[in-house]
């Protein structure tokens, strides 16, 4: 197999990558964190399987037996399509309906996994990737996506992300509805046109306004001049439609408020037409009767939420879908309000989408505000970590009968990413293993050298006993490679004297760059010890201690 | 979506399952009680994804384009083939391979991760798995083997399985390869059929010595006599080549032992052919050499090891590549005896293969020896929950130079199946959630109920208001069947009064089984007690303090 004519090439599919032991590590300790909560509030674990009926997860193409090209697929020995999931959600939905007679229900699960999208790849967009989901399952009322937007800045702050750095933004999807219907794309007959809108709107981080506007109306050459590139044909929208849904979703601004707190109630106070003050007076009204209106002191610039509930009235209230979407994030607000979760938290947020197809009410999304270096080292506000909704639909299609459904999906390894530039997953306290060199090579000799490293183990120090074939020279530098904290070293002479050598690699490196750099000099610990063979463990012990000291006053 | 017509069958394709809570659990609590003695040992966490290019794997058919039918593939739209990984030990090669120049040599990893098998499933074969394995990489000598065998051991205490409970059985594929050059399937020429004999050989625990035989021989029918079901072509040995690799690997006791020890040295006792006596004298000098003979006290039927050894001689000290690796097992003996793994914990096996067929040298398996159920209920001997090898082909295959390599895999459904089985995966320390009831579903109140919720959950206690739309009857069917410890009850009246109810769920079950089952009463606590809101969290925690008292004292 060793020849070089048959050698086969070690190389990577496109959007796949290995995993750095500091990332593994960072990792665990995120998902550690994460679970924990998740736990407090009651969820339990579950996990489903990697592969599953391509039907299942609903992924066949538009009338056509092929399933969509966004998966991966691939046919089972009796012809039928198996896929790799592209989320948890569609397992989860699978799972819930097969086994729905004994699962107490509200079913409350989390679950992290792989997931994988047939795509292609980019600069920190990948075909593998980790999600890690919180679902309650046959819940009827939108207290349970309440809970979810209380669970994620909880969530948020047990990473260590501190109140002001993230907002937990929350929309509804039934708002849109309402903005769709108005637009006169209601009805069964326009729903193809509606995901089309919604794709469009979607791809907002992408394309910017300008493409999203030419996806909303004609369509879009992926060049950016006509001709040059792909071709996606657009929703076919109006002008005036068009404008409409930028205005709400296109980054825009809100509009210059026009109501204020008058006498601790929100008023309005501008001179405005009457269809606009009858729903805005309905709002309030809402608000009132929910005891919310205390909540908001200030300017109305420092209650967004109250701004952008004030919006979403401007643009839907006309429709009845909208105003129960409207009416369910004030209940979602109470809900919040009253287990003490305030603006600074949880906000109702007009521009949230969310880019799956399956929600059916509110969506929810966790932003970070905080601005950190982002994959090309620029500072950028890092926005979006996670986000969900209610996805009534999803298991009701197994079952023929409603099954009430909401939760939200963690991006592992972007929250990751985040939260290492944000200094919050340190993992400095996993010390290297202390290597024990093999200046001879003789069995017996080996079996000393072996014996020293399980007294170490047994002291609970990671250690290792040297395992390549190189010399002296090379094993120091395979020590340090590893990040050793020291090396154990017995040669003939000190074997003889039943000694060993305790090499400092911290230490040493230390005091050999103060004195090459010509730092100013301090006492340092000596970086090399010889100790009795008896007092190895001590030894290394003190050693370690010593650079755990260093290490806490660096800090 | 939710009419019957077009309603989508929930199920999942065979040998794929779903996991349970206490499932997941047990595993989380194994796998990190192993991850503590890989990172003991200098081990350092890696991943790897789970799609890598089919000829990465090593798995395109013999001369063929198409990919092996036992991996599950399919086309990337740049028409290359892709495999989901079938193990962890190939994608780490092509990683190892792929960022040779800076890894550090040996690289010492760890890994967990889903494997798929494309294969019949059938009752414990699921055709996706989890495998935690630990590899050295880029070692040349046994030392490495022997430290993957002491890690083995340590892992199976780390997870309280107790000394002679289990044991770890070293082979070496070398011997295999000498008895095949002794009968005559030396040489290139014969790697076909050598990879034959392997696999009928690692298919005793399925098919029975008789099977293999016919494996070994003509080739085997699948109904079990000729033109029944399919045919598997055999590698048609000759009757005295079966009876020679039956008498080794067929499951047969060791022959009578004819050495006995004399004066402390283990000595030739009785009258046998000179080379036979030559063989064993000359291992007997091995040992003598490496100071390894006074491990054995009493006599050689105590003393496995040693038995095994002699067998070994026996069946291929006649070839090089049998004398070769009759000694590396003496040296791997040395080192795990000097770091004091005695004949309990871990022994040469003559009869260990392992299937893989990429190993090259010293084979390892773990075996439970505790006499448990299986997945039928029939008390068995559990056997092997994981093992290794050395593969020094894998890497170079990539490289075209050497790069020997060592690892194991621990098959982590099975072990922790054993492990629940022997009552070692004690996960009773997970308490169910507190359920806050719902009784009255206004906003106002749901608020209340929310904050009750928080409070509980800020104390660190689990915690969750009732989500779904049913009367108290059935939420508190629901809080017994998610196992609750208790559940809050506020109505109206209680709220009037600034009072709260709690239901202690286990105690009030206990109290009713009693009097139901006409036990002899005895006196507990009160099955529902009331107290002031303020002190719902105080009176929560005393409960839970009684429950967990109650089951230590089960216990």
């Amino acid at each position: 197999m060793a020849d070089t004519s048959s050698r086969t090439k070690a190389r990577q599919p496109r959007g796949f990558v290995d995993r750095s032991p500091e990332d593994i590590r960072a990792t665990e300790k995120m998902t550690a964190a994460i679970r924990e909560v998740f736990e407090l509030y009651g969820f339990e674990p579950a996990d489903q399987p990697l592969i599953e009926y391509t039907d299942a997860l609903g992924k066949f193409l538009p009338d056509q037996d092929r399933p969509n090209e966004g998966v991966f697929s691939f046919q089972d020995d009796d012809e039928q399509w198996l896929s790799l999931r592209y989320d948890l959600t569609a397992p989860l939905a699978r799972y819930v309906a097969e086994n729905f007679e004994r699962l107490p229900k509200p079913y409350r699960s989390y679950r992290a996994g792989w997931v994988f999208r047939n795509e292609k790849p980019g600069p920190g967009r990948f075909r593998q990737f980790m999600q890690f989901d919180a679902d309650t399952v046959g819940t009827p009322g939108v207290a349970a996506d309440a809970e979810m937007a209380m669970m994620m800045a909880d969530v948020m702050e047990a990473l260590g992300i501190k109140r002001g750095d993230y907002v937990i933004r929350v929309n509804n999807r039934k708002v849109l509805d309402g903005v769709l219907e108005a637009i006169g794309l209601g009805g069964d007959e326009n729903a193809g046109r509606r995901l089309t809108v919604l794709r469009a709107i979607d791809k907002l981080d992408k394309f910017g306004p300008e493409g999203v506007r030419l996806l909303l109306g004609p369509g879009r050459w992926d060049g950016g001049k006509i001709g040059e590139g792909d071709f996606t044909k657009g929703a076919g929208l109006d002008e005036e439609s068009i404008s409409k849904l930028m205005i709400i979703y296109g980054g825009s601004a809100i509009e210059e408020a026009l109501f204020g707190i008058v006498d601790g109630k929100v008023t309005i106070v501008s001179d405005i037409p009457d269809d606009r003050r009858n729903g805005w007076q309905s709002v309030l009204e809402a608000w009132n009767a929910a005891g919310l209106l205390f909540q908001f002191q200030g300017p109305p610039s420092a209650n967004p939420s109250l701004q952008n509930l004030m919006f979403l009235v401007d643009v839907c209230a006309n429709t009845e879908v909208g105003r129960n979407g409207i009416g369910e994030l004030l209940s979602i607000l109470s809900l919040v309000r009253a287990a003490g979760y305030n603006e600074d938290r949880i906000q109702i947020s007009h521009s949230v989408v969310r880019g799956l197809e399956y929600y059916t009410g509110p969506v929810y999304e966790a932003e970070l505000l905080a601005e950190i270096p982002n994959e090309e080292g620029i500072i950028v506000r890092f926005g979006s970590v996670g986000g969900g909704g209610r996805y009534d639909g999803l298991v009701s299609r197994f079952r023929g009968e409603p099954v009430l459904a909401t939760g939200f999906s963690i991006g592992v390894s972007r929250l990751m990413t985040a939260l290492k530039n944000l200094g919050k997953l340190d993992i400095s306290d996993v010390i290297a293993p202390v290597v024990v060199l093999v200046m001879d090579k003789d069995t017996e000799s080996l079996g000393r050298y072996q014996k020293m490293v399980a007294k170490l183990r047994q002291a609970g120090i990671r250690a290792e006993m040297y395992l390549g074939g190189a010399g002296m020279k090379a094993q120091l530098k395979y020590a340090d490679r590893r990040g050793s904290p020291c090396a154990v070293i017995q040669g003939g002479d000190e074997r003889a004297k039943g000694e060993v050598q305790i090499k400092d690699l911290i230490e040493g490196k230390r005091l050999s760059e103060e004195i090459t750099d010509n730092v100013a000099w301090r006492e340092g610990r000596p970086a090399q010890v010889t100790v009795a063979e008896g007092e190895l463990v001590e030894a290394v012990r003190r050693i370690l201690d010593a650079q755990a000291r260093d290490r806490s006053l660096a800090k």
